[in-house]
């Protein structure tokens, strides 16, 4: 125990929050496995999970909302998709230490828990939501933008990874008007278990750019990816 | 214009805040039908409520956190989720009569855009989403609360509506550890156009109820709601 305050400690210090329930963030970082463990005697970060949870979002959503005035919805919504998902919570929380300081049982201790991004990830959402509880709104923003500063400016300027691109292609075009977007097949190269396939995308009739892939959806994926990165709506 | 400015005063009144900018509120009540008819002089509410649903997702969240210092993150959102929908948020502003003052494009209006659920609880998120960004997220919260009274105690005392029963019934059972849970046929009566269906549910072995309806799976949804309210864990 002596060990985990010296953790929290600096952990507190990393986030840049000083808890005045220290309680709560020894919570946060408890999975469900050790309170099991111990017959229930410790409370598991599932509940303040649920709670962090919504705060994050709403406060990467305000954020995006007033540096973006002139985007609309889809482009706000697509940017806290990459900052509000479960890769961006353990990359920070894995940053921050999470992995090393979490109570966890033995079994999931054996089974690589600490690395799982499911389990820092679930505890970073847990810590947002103990911040909130112990400090208030203001704090729990303050803490938020502090910890994902970079995944924010990353967001801002274009950088984050959208993991559809047809999808997002769509809804920028759709913007404007435009639904006409035909993918057509340029047929295959090379023997059968090792095909590549090639695209070209037009949209209303006009080509747009070409892909290439080991299958023909990631063709698509592709095509769809250079036609966005050229477009002035860079995703 | 005039006589919307008298319907946003009597709308302020009934939602309990007055608006230091109502532009805000003017916005959060100008469907995109709306504002795509006047060439985009007047901007939409989407991006309002953008921001608006994931505050209401958060302060009803915290509500019930505190409410239920002893139920999982399971009841948790399950009550969540039967106040935080579009049902609910439609039932809140048609009371308040979001309805009649929203500004519809022509086309919408004549499709009935002002009966539709969806139009009035996107329309309720954006004023959520306005309250926030004029006075904060104290006053934000205030409102919410105000609003959503009546279904927050609905929700407390148990009274909201599950839809899917069996589902609600795995997850309690499943935090006692039960997993063992069997719907049997009892058998169909009436004639091929109009069968009524029975089941029998057994949970471990023992009977725990009984459900009947115009299919096999209406009659499991039964028997699993009569297991749920004869629980303790009433959701």
């Amino acid at each position: 125990m002596k060990r985990m305050m010296t953790q929290i400690t600096q952990f507190e210090g990393k986030i840049e929050y000083r808890f005045n329930d220290r309680e709560l963030l020894v919570t946060a970082l408890t999975h469900s496995s050790y309170a099991q463990e111990n017959g229930g005697a410790s409370e598991n970060n599932e509940r303040l999970e649920f709670l962090g949870d919504a705060f994050f979002d709403a406060i990467i959503g305000e954020e995006l909302y007033r540096d973006f005035p002139g985007k609309e919805e889809g482009f706000l919504s697509r940017a806290r998709a990459a900052i509000v998902c479960e890769k961006a919570l353990a990359l920070e929380g894995r940053r921050l230490g999470v992995g090393e300081i979490i109570r966890l049982g033995r079994g999931e201790e054996k089974n690589g828990g600490r690395e799982r991004e499911s389990i820092i990830a679930d505890a970073m959402e847990a810590v947002i939501g103990a911040v909130y509880i112990d400090g208030g709104f203001e704090e729990a923003k303050r803490v938020v933008l502090h910890i994902f500063r970079g995944l924010i400016e990353d967001a801002k300027s274009g950088k984050f990874i959208v993991r559809d691109y047809k999808t997002a292609l769509q809804e920028v075009l759709q913007q404007q008007g435009i639904t006409d977007i035909k993918y057509i097949p340029q047929g295959e190269e090379g023997p059968d278990h090792n095909k590549t396939f090639t695209v070209r995308l037009e949209v209303e009739g006009r080509k747009m750019s070409e892909g290439r892939g080991k299958s023909k959806k990631q063709a698509e994926q592709q095509a769809a990816e250079a036609a966005l990165k050229r477009s002035q709506n860079v995703i």
